[in-house]
Parts: structure tokens; C-alpha cells; sequence
């Protein structure tokens, strides 16, 4: 089966597309549980830590500096007096080994780029720090397959609409390729382009979505990236 | 006079060039030293915090996030045992002013752009935060003067050549302006491009250049950016 003849751009998200992040994020919040020993309950400190990035995100916008930036300040509003300066120092250094986390491809990510960059101008279209995801693109090895590569401070319709009109494309030529339903999907729908959505097993809290059933026939599920070669 | 008539874009640095912003990094230093009260000098302390930027340098890269994590270290680094939560606190507010700095326009760039943009194609190409500078940029009212926005993760020659392959811009077309010799004048100098020099009377460390005359007919040095005019 094939989505559409039109379709001359693909475009993926990075994170937890074509490699995984979020899980090293979820590592470091572990290890932030295991240096401070808060007398809450883990999950009572991610609330916390969720509402300090919430209350930051205007000013901070997304990547690992805002992050680090957020875990030192929930550290000292709930850790009372007990915060030592070794622990927000131990904080910085997660901080830091964040930033440095490995960039490996999920399987099939490789092939698939070569394949499809051989019949499609392939796009990346990843959010968060400018500097922290040139570095994962430069890692990754896969950079030379994209025709364009677009850092975006977030990605909302009217992100994606400024990133359509400036490589000239019409909404029916592009399909987004991404995890997220809120960030990848919707906004893209929305614009009337078309979008792949493949899940992965960690999302974090900020780009939950209620998953209602997405009733658009632009709109396709799929398990493994590898499968976009039939689908395409 | 005028530089060349093959000029067809020109392209601006935003901060110390449209907007001051090395001045509010320098009174952020003044509250941060007035606030941990360390018993190095102010000198001594400056240098520190450079040691730090210049170490986190390829981790953090630019701006005011990664700025703030290195007033923490440092603090913790130098402060010995007396560093207080209160004052980890008061560092973190320190930066989060710094990203809430006004942006006030110099003198004559509104009447500059506005008449430049008659007759060129603008450009602004900064250097920093992705989130911060779309902010300032948001901020400043000139963005629709601008045919295209580039922030940079770096300003070095290839950053540049990047630009212009992106934009299909010919070296001998684009004329650089900025406050910065490093990375504004050099290495657009180094491509065949025109750079004219606006110096702003305050630094940072690490954008400072021996002022060696620089002789290359493709460089020209203003006071104020309403020179401009006269120029081009």
C-alpha cells in the first residue's frame, strides 16, 4: 500500500525517532533519586521536577541545560536544608553526562534514510537545544542523508508551517515521521500534510496525549521504522 | 561612497549590534558577586568564571542557560563550604533576569533596516540560543524586516559557508555587519565576503581579538549603524 503519489518530502523528528533519548533522560531522573534521597516518594519528585519544567518552559524552552537548570532548583525547594553543595554539584555532573549520552540508531534507521533518500528529499525536524542536537546529528552518522536539517524551538503548526513556506512545499507533498502525537502528528495533520506516527515505550510527561483514535486518512501507525519502506 | 554593487544581501548580528546584551551579562556578574560575596577580587572571580565557561564551552555552547550552569560551578568551585541553598537559589534568579533582559533597540537600526530593506535582502545571523534569540528577536519589532533568520550554533567559517551554500548566496553578494572581529568580520573576510565592523564598548572575554589592523578591501569599520547609510 502506498499513502500518496504527492508525497516528495519526508521529514523525521530526531529524539526517540531515530535514536533514543528519552530513556537517558529517564536514567538521569533515577540517578537524581538515588544522589539527593528526598524523603518523598519518586514519583512524588517527578511531579515536582515536571512542575518546575512547566513553570521554566517560557523561559527555558526544551533541551538538557533547562533540564539541569530545573533538577537544581526542585532539589532545593523540596530538599529543605539537607541539600549539600556535593549533591548540586553530583546534579551538574548528571547534567553534563546527559549532554553526552550516546547516539545510537534504532535498528533499520540506517537503511531505511538510504533507501527512501534515493526517491524522497529527506528532512530532519527536531526540537530543543541548537547546539546538544547538532551534536547528536553530527553522531549519528546519518546527516548526510537530509536534504535540510531544521533545529526548531518547538513544534507547533505554525513552526511546521514556517519550515513548509520557507523550503517551498505544499502540505500534501510532506510527511512527518515522529513518536510524539502532540509535537509530530497533530500540528501536520492539522496543516494537511501527512504523518507516520511509531511510538515508543517511553514519552515523556510533557508530550502525553490522550490517545483517541485519529481519525484522518492522512494519518498511519506503525510499529518499527523499518516498515515506512512499504508504506511509501 | 559605497563598498560594491554586487552586494545583494546583507546580513546583521543581533546581539551588541541591534541590541545591547554583553551589558546585562556584565551586571549580572556585578549582582553575582555582590551576592556570594567571595573572598577572591571581582578580577580573580571574572576569571573564573571564564575558566568555567571556556571548559564547558563544547558541552553547553552558547547562551545564558548554559552561562547560569557555570556561575553554580563556579560558586561551588571557589565559595569552598560557604555556598549556601539560598544562594544557589539566587544564582538561578540571576539567570533567569538575564533571560527576561529587555531588548531595546541602538539607535538608528529601525531607520536602518527599514531603509536597507528597500533595496537589500536582510539577514540576521546570531549566534546562541535557539529559544533566547527567537525570543529577543520576537521582542525587538524588526523581525519583519528580515528576509531570512539564521541562528548559529557557531560563527566560525564553516558556519558561514553553510549559510550562503543554504541561501545560494555568493560570497562577493553578502556583507556581514556585527560588533564582533571573531565572529562576525573574519570569517566572512576569509570566504570573499564584505564585513563592516561596529564595535561595542564592552567585550566578552572570549569574542576579544587582538586589534590588529586588519587590511583587506572588503573591510570597513563604522561607529554608529547609521553609517551604514552612507556606506552601502
Amino acid at each position: 500500500m502506498k499513502i500518496s503519489e504527492k508525497i516528495k518530502y519526508i521529514a523525521f523528528d530526531a529524539d526517540d525517532t531515530l535514536w533514543p533519548n528519552e530513556l537517558y533522560y529517564h536514567r538521569t531522573k533515577e540517578a537524581y533519586l538515588k544522589l539527593m534521597s528526598f524523603t518523598l516518594s519518586g514519583e512524588e519528585v517527578e511531579r515536582e521536577i515536571l512542575k518546575t519544567e512547566l513553570a521554566n518552559m517560557k523561559l527555558f524552552g526544551f533541551g538538557t541545560k533547562g533540564f539541569t537548570l530545573s533538577l537544581i532548583e526542585t532539589a532545593l525547594r523540596i530538599g529543605g536544608t539537607g541539600v549539600s553543595n556535593d549533591k548540586i554539584e553530583g546534579i551538574i555532573k548528571l547534567g553534563k553526562e546527559l549532554l553526552n549520552s550516546p547516539v545510537d540508531l534504532f535498528d533499520g534507521v540506517d537503511e531505511v534514510l538510504q533507501k527512501l533518500g534515493k526517491k524522497y528529499k529527506l528532512i530532519v525536524a527536531t526540537k530543543g537545544d541548537l547546539h546538544d542536537q547538532e551534536r547528536k546529528l553530527a553522531a549519528s552518522g546519518v546527516e548526510p542523508y537530509f536534504h535540510h536539517i531544521e533545529i526548531m524551538s518547538n513544534k507547533k503548526e505554525q513552526n511546521y508551517r514556517k519550515l513548509l513556506d520557507h523550503l517551498e512545499i505544499s502540505p500534501e507533498e510532506f510527511l512527518m515521521v515522529g513518536n510524539s502525537v502532540k509535537s509530530d502528528i497533530l500540528p501536520v495533520l492539522n496543516l494537511g500534510g501527512f504523518a507516520v506516527h511509531i511510538p515508543y515505550h517511553l514519552t515523556w510527561e510533557y508530550e502525553r496525549h490522550n490517545d483517541e483514535d485519529i481519525k484522518n486518512p492522512r494519518f498511519f501507525e506503525l510499529e518499527k521504522i523499518r516498515e515506512l519502506l512499504k508504506l511509501v
